[in-house]
């Protein structure tokens, strides 16, 4: 490499406002931990700025009391509001129809008209993961919000195929993101799993755009005002 | 199509603050006509919400003084500043070594410390397109301003392979960009060419998110805020 | 764009005769309207050159008369024959297994040995849509025919990422194929959804080989002749 | 793989007339060999059909004379036209500007009015035929011919992501190609190399089609006729 | 083809020693013979060469007794172990649940502790070959294995979008390879198919690194030793 | 994400001796500190283990001798051979011409024999990279070595689609790799940019394989033995 960068770096001087300040956005996640693990960072930093940030957990398979309670403790600790897609009891998502995911989606969208959704990603790999990134397509054809993924969620290191194109400042809220995965702790303590290489994911997020700590998205669609 | 579609379009109720009001904006353009044809509703739509708007023209190839009288005309109707990259005399892009062009648009990086840079899409064939392109991503080490790409610009539709995730509504500056297209009379109407297709083209791209008429941007990265 | 562009478009002087005239060709839609919208202006072309043309609707999900009766006006607006795979009642594409799927469609290509399969696009993201993209792939095992993938099919447009590579002039059927779609007034009137866009679609894809209206496909494969 | 496949294969019974009789095709190729390689069956067979095919050497970069005469002794092989597009002598590709190649390519279309054009795919990574390749893209801007790009040239084979999607049969016209690329001693005889594996390679193409021997192409843009 | 190739092919002077030798391998089938189809030769190369090599075949539709005797007769020819993953019965893979086919999996990696897995790939078409694809890509958050994909595997040839990165020279198994595939009577010489394909397309494959007969894999993910 | 990870993370348990022990691999990157930063602890693992590793310097673009120095500094600290491509003064790569550029690359291969070749990748944005990764692929028709891509190099961090297929484990040698940076001392220090984020970057890349420290190549071609 044999360019000169002789200049600093500065990071972007732009509007404080929050781009969904006084709007309503959803974010939904398969699993209790995905929306904490994806974009905790971002759903947090979203609440700050004056957004109303919903949490929607789309299933829960098994161990259905502890994992709510988790989910609760999670969301809390974001300062969002959490719903439950199936409040009902356990599920799993492919015992599901895909028209009736669908339509449970679409509902979301006709009750909280959100001004952005954030779903998983088709580079995960995780199969009810895939269901939801699915299902959330058709639902774009009753309003126009914008629509974005998060990162693959796994409780190990996978190699996976993401591009992150859209990056959030996560640097105020890490201690929140990293708090509200501890909530979850059926997922990793108990299971002896360490929890800290999502600070370091979120540092190399972070080198992309010279913060401390930041979040990647992909932009599946979105308006630019 | 058996799903139902009860619910109204509701355009998102988002603030009215331009995400780069107050800001600046740099947009390159291989040579003069790229910027009006590719974003001239987008940059007159950043202009009269607040931001600097600077349109780079890299190259003049031929008829130098025609094509920049009219390179002029078409950023006063749009409303925004004008800078040659090669203001010295007739050059085509192919002629410059590309450590050069690197290092001129690095320069422009340096002196107008952009929010956002829009530039040529790779889904482009023009050659003359794609070296700006290629010489638009090494100077995104300088700074972290957002990266976007502009819909290939041609002067008579061929099919090409560019999808936009985010769009911007022009529907208030479709005439401006008319009229700032309809500036290049050398390209156009000198050549028996109508304009008309970008008006039905902004049409097409605005029926995607409920509006009258739209561009359709690449997203590089950007920085959500 | 430096580029002059002195010579006159010159549509192509090619063969009035079918390249499927005194053949069968098959096209299949998930749900009655999705081979109108699809490529309606194709079909009724390639009767009028002499094809056999049979329209295969997958399914019926509810609604069950009415939507047959809509299915047999647009087919008879297009002059073609008209198949249920599932004529028996209301189905969801969903409930069938897939090697039942792929089964009846294997049916379809030992009763009709058809010279072309005209089926969805993998880039539709409406899950019925893709089952019948995906059973369309293995049934190509038992026959050379040509297959080709019209462009995704919604009432409300939605940005797919779809690439025509085969181009059809429909100027001559584009009322017959905005019939058809009229005929299937549940979908649209009866939601208060008008189909004017379809027209617009077309002439935008017309554009693209300088004619006034146009249908794009995807090539899966194909023989030259 | 546990489905039946009790049917016949029976090749589809398809119009003997040629796609292009009466007209006139127009194949590219870098260098002298690389249309015998790339689709010297289908040259053949489209010229026995009543195409009228001109095969455009675009460069000799060095052993001009002899190339020129193997090249002679190719086309007369295959019964088409030749014409070399630098017939001054020796010249590298790479020596040529861009706009000048693209406009030397543009002489070619209205020269010849072509109903299609054939080049070399993207998929290729000699550096003259994507040259040629990229070259050939803007030229469709000045009318509505049919594009194809054959499989990448090589005189070893070497792995590459090529996917023909548009099959020729040439059982016919093998033993021409086999001849022509022959006329071509410099490049194979003489170099101690064998022509074989370009017969086993197109019995593999001929496999997906279930003819004897076939050629491979991709799809730039056609019309369907 | 201007260049010169004046070298002699050299085939690459590499260790003898088996990667996985004195190691396990398991190599996962939707059913009877896709084993031996997609990479026969390579497993009877790597149990030749030391390593322990598993088959798993995931499950049988019909015919139950007849494949499994086929498919013990397959994996004797090539020297390996055989297991089946759903032994008590002909069951269909879409009758399964994607998590308990995951849970399944996961039990085969638990218990064979695999230095690599083998297993279908994205390319293919067939409904069960992409589930057990699917299925093997979340068992990798358990270990650190190798991960490979062979070819698509059919019965008659159809084009696929599948690229080799890894080649396995079989020159030496060819021959078991074509024996393995031929105890599959029920599937070929029963239905009057012909096997010659698989050996023409090994010996294809062999030319791009050189050997009279290759198989190609796709790389999941893998670590250099 | 609900599935249980009972198990314990087994590094597999593969022979420690080297894929290219006892032959010569080459590595070609386009200036000074390139192989470092993209392989640099790869390198000295593969010295270590008994692999002759030679590191071609394509290019010093200005700064000769000083980054001629660095560079004999790095290759010290990694204990592999050093060659210049172009010794005989400071050059560009794009001032030389493609064909020489491969003629050149060509003359590696005779001279060193390779098992491996490892080179830029075309995720790489730094157009004198890019012509590096472009020159090594026609080199590959010489004969039969493995080829490997590096991730894109930089001095600053900036999003890159590279997708890691095969990790190698640089536990033991991510301090010499360190060190071989730092020998660049006139493009980190000197310009006021520290190193750690490669430090960083190789512990992300080593969770994937579940070890301290690694470094992810893409896989060209290989054969797998």
């Amino acid at each position: 490499m044999k360019r000169a960068f002789e200049t600093e770096v500065r990071p972007a001087r732009q509007s404080i406002t929050s781009r969904y300040a006084g709007q309503t956005v959803v974010a939904i996640g398969a699993h209790p931990d995905d929306l904490e693990i994806g974009l905790g960072g971002t759903l947090a930093k979203l609440q700050r700025d004056g957004a109303r940030v919903v949490m929607v957990v789309a299933s829960i398979p098994k161990d259905f009391d502890l994992r709510m309670t988790e989910a609760r403790r999670g969301a809390e600790v974001l300062g969002c509001e959490l719903v439950f897609l199936m409040p009902e009891g356990p599920r799993r998502l492919e015992d599901i129809k895909t028209c009736e995911l669908v339509s449970m989606l679409d509902g979301v969208v006709r009750d909280y008209q959100p001004a952005a959704v954030f779903t998983h990603s088709s580079a995960d790999f995780h199969n009810d993961h895939l269901l939801i990134y699915n299902a959330c397509q058709p639902i774009q054809r009753l309003a126009y919000f914008d629509l974005f993924s998060y990162h693959p969620t796994n409780c190990r290191p996978v190699p996976v195929a993401f591009h992150p194109k859209a990056y959030v400042d996560i640097s105020d809220t890490i201690e929140a993101k990293m708090d509200a995965i501890g909530a979850h702790a059926s997922q990793f303590g108990g299971r002896g799993l360490d929890t800290e290489m999502y600070r370091e994911f979120a540092r190399m997020q972070g080198r992309m755009i010279g913060v401390p700590y930041a979040e990647g998205l992909d932009v599946g669609r979105m308006q630019l005002h």
